[in-house]
């Protein structure tokens, strides 16, 4: 049983959905660990993890949508206002989404499904270099 | 230490909870792992995972209740309506909960609590086939 | 490679965020483990587990203003009102949040972003003891 570990850095330039797939399967698969387990964890409050579908960008373009209409920027409700109007908003976006994703790995690949792909959700509109820890355990 | 991974196929025929806590305890337990750490892993986007009480079948229904309200069906403000007006809103439902789970094995049983069970939250109102993958590793 | 096992229970009296981030990497801290993945899991179906900024205060009493607002107590939507008005609500609120946590452990401390802090996420307006599970795997 072997452990790995890595860090990458994702430039972000306002609030979207970004493809981290192919960094994050490109490692796992370059660590020689057949059978495991790969856990990636975001070290931050206002970006996010999440896996959802990765064909069609439209479901990115809706996610943000829903999410905005839920969570309104400058909602009067809010008094942590400190980096303005999102700086709240990206906080109960983080908790709502995902801190941490935990990823299967078989056959030397990260097991993730047809249509799954793995995003860093940028909760901030302005810009920004979010770290996110990658860890790998197997043989 | 050893790892054991195994693959659980769940049909699903419309909208709701599955209860997959009998399966997948029962795997953990043939195991023959200690201690160790179980984890469950959908390969979908449109299906996620939950853990939730499991003694009283109104919390299932009632947590449909919210979650319908919260991202109603054929939503005006989705444009990704490929597969009908439960697609987005499914992609949304399973952002909001988990793609995987942890559970830790102890004594060489999953520690769920007492009022514990795992849920498979298939969000399309077709019937499916949903994989989900195990994985444990421990001693 | 090894793995660690310990239980802490935490005492609540209402809803609100407990923070437990000195209990957790404290632990992970004695351990002796240098390099490896901590995993924490709560058992129970009314409280969660949350990683958030624990930096401004504010940012917690936000939080529990829109998940009051989003998930609010006596909603007539919920027939399960067993145990009060806060009872249904309080499932809701931990299917949103999560019920487990990973955070990996480099140079023998819980890799914990600046402005990150662990919180147990009391959803009932009664007091409680809450127990969470806590899992160490590395070397």
């Amino acid at each position: 049983m072997q452990q790995k570990t890595h860090q990458i850095t994702v430039p972000t330039h306002g609030r979207k959905l970004y493809d981290i797939t192919a960094e994050v399967t490109g490692w796992a698969k370059s660590s020689g660990i057949k059978t495991g387990m790969m856990t990636l964890y975001i070290q931050h409050t206002s970006a996010s993890l999440l896996i959802n579908e990765n064909y069609d960008h439209d479901v990115l373009v809706d996610m943000e949508a829903f999410f905005n209409r839920l969570v309104p920027d400058g909602d009067p409700l809010f008094i942590h206002t400190v980096e303005g109007p999102d700086d709240m908003p990206a906080h109960v976006r983080t908790a709502l989404t995902q801190t941490h994703l935990s990823i299967p790995l078989l056959d030397g690949q990260a097991a993730l499904g047809q249509w799954q792909g793995v995003f860093l959700y940028e909760h901030r509109h302005i810009a920004g270099k979010r770290r996110v820890l990658l860890h790998l355990i197997g043989e």
